[in-house]
């Protein structure tokens, strides 16, 4: 790893190593590969480093998060469905010391009720939602912003 | 496996493991061994193969959903306690495009208030419960019907 | 009647007798008359006479249920709109000491709100949704595994 | 009928025919025949004629408090399960000019939460229940008392 | 019947026999008989017949509607008290394929809270209340009016 | 005091000593003592003891209630305001082993929305509400019945 | 104006300009000027003059509301989206002695959810609503008939 | 105005005027003045036009985003305190066929209760809050991106 | 006590006696012996009488309301913590005939969400509430004035 | 302006120009001129000028709140209607740095339920209701007093 | 008293002096007297003195809680049935500077609904519940860890 | 294992690895194996053997609490955020028969509102919170009493 730049953790939650074959009228039909390529080369432009990281599994992510201790200078995070309901995940964001935004692909507040709330929404800077892979860059470039102050 | 036939994924959801030795009262004491065994015999009749898999982990069985595209033509679930709180679940469910049904063992809706609410119902085709191990025998025949259709 | 043979009645609840003409792409296109035709047909297969029963009205539901004492084996209800606020026809169901299973052709937790909850369920055997026509059929077959137990 | 004396309406709603057979540690093993029987001798005690009528059906109802009006001078009523949503039983008891008493045999606010509104109570004259049979004698007696005011 | 004429079929629902001898002060002093009379007067006006039925029992009331089918061009219906639970009446409502419009004589929202919410209201075309008898005038021309279009 | 007749302890709560100079439209002009004169007169009709008690001190009642064990057979009370929240009053009377009654001279469901919930009613035998002081000579009379039992 | 013949003021509330182009699923595609004329056609036809009036700003219909002391015999208005939660124009028609219909194009009843209160509707004489600009007309002719009383 | 380019249309809600001196410990010390420089500066970046506006008046935001039909091709709309109440505001975004994005200086959902709720954001294409001037840098770049579509 | 003068119960409700040493920051630091001695010359300048009482007994200060018919021309009540429950202490005050205003040392509405919700309020004259002593003063002030009229 | 002395903005909210003309028995038959002119005797007499300001629109309150700042030393405010929703109003009060008082003439907390909660309270001094025209006096003795501090 | 040593004092609530006698299968059959016999017995090993008061009186047990400062070092306390409403209680123990604990002898959360909620578990510092007399002793030992700190 | 002792299983649930680095005003700067350190200790103690263990994973969890049956005498369960949602690891604890007592670090009922529930303590023994690492000293010391009646 560059250790002269700065390097963005960026976790993938449940569900979304489906994309751009699930309900793509909800949210696209972009891969997560082709995401993940995407979100390089727009960090690089940046000047920045990411690594991408998906689980469905509520317990990796929190040891990933756990993990970005000393190692990342922000956590950019799609937490899909645990968005609603993983207090766990927010109790981890919140414990330890980094920046992290919050992103979601569609406009969680244009869908079902129970998709309004976010238990994850308090504890991180920011939350960009509704403009699908866009949501990352536009989180991406909160994270340089929010590093360079 | 017999590729001539159909083949369904039946996912056992958390503490079903502890299936004839737990609160028996409730889920009676047949083991889940013994209840995978029945299944098999049942498909079998049916002219089906069914595939069991228990798992405590929500992020595995999500795994097994996302698996099951290509493979199975059908799920049979029973998320037990995940019933009430995994969105992540249901995303999964409603992001693959294979027919599944609910099933329950116990009658959810005669037991505490909290297990009223299934978040897994409104994405699949239907919901069977409170038939003990029969719940699982008619869901195979829903799902081999809806196959037929 | 054929008195060796078990009996079951099959209730059919508020504007089901509008079956096939009604809102086809929630309920199907089979009339009330051809759903009863192929329920007796199921039932000779399996050995068990069927009589079936629609009403508009909740007093004669309740009439029905209080009749069924010593006449049948078992009761299979679609309780239609009933299902969300007659607790009358909960405690008729209650208060006779006859297996009941509650069914509905549509998966009524994938509709409006206010069709997620009925106040039938917890006083029945099970509850079996969303299949059409099967919905029936598997309750038959529920049933009649109840009364072989 | 004997012109001379106050003459009261005793209304039996849903499953109160079942009485003396249905869930008797709850409602008692007295029928309902019974009950009226025991009401006329407890009203020839207090030099009043009771009728008793008991229905399934709400609309049955409704055309008896109507018709009660100029041939009542007061109305007994045990709703039973209407108590708790028929706001059309409600309007009728508030239409028409005759003083009502509501009672119940068993303590509706010591059985499930939704027996705990009654939707009948807020336009009678008062409510008695849980004693049984007594709660009907005592409807009777509040009755006297009230037209003897 | 005036076969060249447009035929809509008036429902009152429970208690509405009881107008003008109950509650004046919400519900004036006409009697059914005279609104029904009015009724058919102003339908002659517009050039369309009306055929008035009331009933206390939510069965025949259900019973009406899907006989409306084929015979009349629209309904209007004052629901009463069934205006706050009767989901039967909504569903036949909706399952017949008729235009129909909601009349209330009273301000339904300037009265109790129970009253503000109608489960009918979403199946029909618009719900007129508040302007005593002049409310079903008013839903005469209203179907009048769609008929025309 | 006579040990031959049964005894009833008479609980009388908060406000009540105001009877008969407060809210007469609502409670009434007989005063607390003439209340319990009446009671007694009453009682010695039905060959029984009361003795009256009030106090506007929520542990002033408990005392009482605890005392009551061996020297009472039963208890009439009318909890007042306390109904509406004192769960002490309610663990109160469910701790002692005696039966008890609990009483309201106004119909306290056509009142106030937050007079409609009694946290003591589901632990008593039974409620009387509404008829004014009727209301606890119908209580004396459902406890005389209540021990010939 | 013409001093012999009665004015009614019809209100227009916010994003009523926008009629004819926007949502036109919903609202129908006559603009607010061609329905302002009908409306002076149909007043007319009915012997009445009306005033229409249009504003974005809840402030400005508070001085239109008041403003109608002594220059109108009525009021007609569409509140849009103040409907919901404007106390303060409730308040404007409750303080004014003028009698008011509250009038909407579309059924707000059969959309979302926030849509189903009305705050305004307990001080207006009545509501008509889902009817498209007949909802005005039939609002006119109600305005005329309370006159004429 | 130049021609060539594209324009958007920034609205900034009630009190976002007092930006710089009100609350900054939330909202940062950056005055509005110069909020909309570097707007405007960020927007020649992207070789986009910029108009600004504030008002705390909701009936003059609605006329400016109707006014913006054919002349901005997206809006980004700041509504501050109407995001929580203003229907109005939602059915004018609603109404016109502008892309729009939704921004908040400070993270809303790491405030009070009243705050999580936002009646604007399912209606406008997504969501950004928490990044101070940034959340509007973003939006910038969301709508660029939108139109590139 | 001065016959010519008139006089004012003051009550101060439970922990109030710990005034001046119980979270200062939220009550100030004057002790309940210096605010009564304020009361006291506060009331010699506007030529009334004033008589302090405190109790952390529910109870007493029921007997004290009751007691006050007679004695005082007007009562001034903090509630203290029985604000937000005590129904007993809300229909003393409904019981005598004596104006009253209920009073707060802090902003009852700027605390635990608890705190804004007096069952008191509603049957006092007005409420006055977070100017710490002085709330008591315009208190004195309020009585006075309403004494006049 | 006399700049020697201090100055108070006293904003009067939606509607209250009727004052005096409308509601009477709720809001008294003072005008709102007659008001105004007894707060300036008033004032007078505590040595303090008053400018008082009435308006039917929310942005213009919120313009004179902003204007404030370096004008006046303290707000009293009748926010009429929008007490219950204007959170604009509210946030425009916590960004100027001035004491603020809310003040209603009626006591709210006695009305209509909507009315018990004012979204304004929690970010005022204090809050002063049900003393007719008496609450704006003391509102002003409290800021006085205030100052003084 | 042993000035060398600590003090605490052990606070009883409501109906806790029935104890070994009330409802034993919840509370177990240990009385009072041997309760607080057994507590002195396990604050002589810990090297501390307890002082046990119960009282039925929400009053008396505020005046010991006030009484306790300066007096003893740590408060355990049972507030029985007033866990649930007692803001007084809480509002005390809040007032004193004196470490709290909260005891149980059921495991309230394993009871009805309202048990479920405590308005003092806030202010304290710790809740222990569910062990019997057991919570008391581990409650002591609670408050000698925290002063031994 | 010393196969004569009894042996205890303690659960740390997700995000306990962080204790000592995370939030130190709230969980204590003492680290996870310091804490474990300390329970050995004081398990030496008591005679008693625990084994600790600490997973983020919802899973492990209940695989560890199934593989409990035979190997454990009780089980200590600290949920952390599991608390308020995980119906998975209640139905696991109320699956086995081992007594399970829950700790909490910090007292749950003093920190934001969602954490004031736990759908974990109706199943076990007792609840203790608030205590930091001696919460869990407590809960041995409940365990080896519980084990030793």
């Amino acid at each position: 790893m560059d250790s002269e730049k700065r390097s963005f953790l960026v976790l993938h939650g449940p569900n979304l190593n489906l994309l751009g074959n699930r309900e793509v009228e909800i949210y696209g039909n972009l891969s997560l590969e082709e995401l993940n390529g995407l979100l390089h080369t727009e960090a690089e432009k940046l000047g920045v480093i990411v690594e991408c990281y998906q689980s469905n599994s509520e317990g990796d992510l929190l040891d990933r998060i756990h993990g970005a201790v000393g190692n990342y200078q922000g956590i950019i995070i799609n937490p899909g469905a645990f968005s609603h309901y993983s207090i766990a995940l927010r109790d981890a964001l919140a414990g330890v010391d980094i920046p992290a935004v919050e992103v979601h692909l569609s406009n969680i507040y244009a869908r079902e009720e129970f998709r309004h709330r976010s238990v994850i929404a308090p504890v991180v800077q920011g939350q960009i939602c509704g403009f699908g892979p866009l949501s990352y860059y536009l989180a991406l470039r909160a994270l340089v912003n929010y590093c360079d102050r």
